[in-house]
């Protein structure tokens, strides 16, 4: 895997990638196989190689709702892997099969402690990245409202 | 300020936040005062003192909503300063009268970079929080989803 194809590494020069290239393993990935689910504990980090995976959380029902398709070369998922003791927020399951990149969380977690700097720029790719997902979802939220408004006017 | 007040500095210890202490400014804040714009430069971190803090964001026909009120001491606003170039995501104004703790972005990121185990701490605690309003993004959207729904079937 060259970590400059995932958002959390990137811009960490190819001295700091090094590491975290050695922790990376390869699995297959399966068509409607299910990654993990939410409320579990986060134990993998994953990144694309190939395929496309479905990010899903549950309603009050439990029904699944659709959030996110990730169909990129270095798409990751799983990212409360970096911020324990939080569990995996949403479900992940396989739409189009590949191969999944893992890295373990205590490993992760482990080379961040030996090297500060390198966990600084992680962590701060990692709450960028969620400022513009946060400014995603107010986005669609004012979709949503607009539509509200029209359909109860009309 | 007591440094643990605020979510990003928490669980930091007294000999790391100390260096925090010293960045802060008091300023008043006075009723309908706009504190900054969305979009413009993210050059300080706000914590409110006392008083509470209207975040709002703007549709496409410049129509402010409201996304959030923070009221209690510790709340803090404005953490696009930390993750430059960002600008501000949002508007804040004041929506009762009070003070904020003022904290400059090029300081604050100086001491991140003077002591990166500092820095990895208070982005692993920005990360968390963003996380935390990304799922409470998500659940506005599953409520507004349903909401829809039956407003088309009644």
């Amino acid at each position: 895997m060259d970590p400059e194809c995932c958002y959390l590494f990137k811009g960490l020069g190819a001295e700091k990638q090094s590491p975290i290239k050695s922790l990376v393993a390869e699995i297959p990935m399966r068509r409607d196989e299910r990654i993990f689910t939410e409320g579990e504990e986060a134990a993998t980090l994953y990144v694309i190689k190939e395929g496309a995976a479905e990010l899903m959380t549950r309603d009050d029902e439990g029904f699944e709702l659709p959030i996110a398709i990730l169909r990129k070369a270095g798409d990751c998922f799983g990212v409360a892997a970096l911020l324990p003791p939080r569990p995996y927020s949403l479900s992940a399951r396989c739409v189009k099969e590949g191969a999944l990149w893992t890295l373990p969380r205590e490993a992760l977690l482990e080379m961040m402690r030996a090297d500060f700097e390198l966990g600084c720029m992680m962590m701060t790719n990692l709450a960028g990245h969620f400022l513009d997902r946060l400014k995603e979802s107010r986005q669609e939220l004012r979709v949503h409202f607009r539509t509200l408004l029209r359909s109860t006017h009309t």
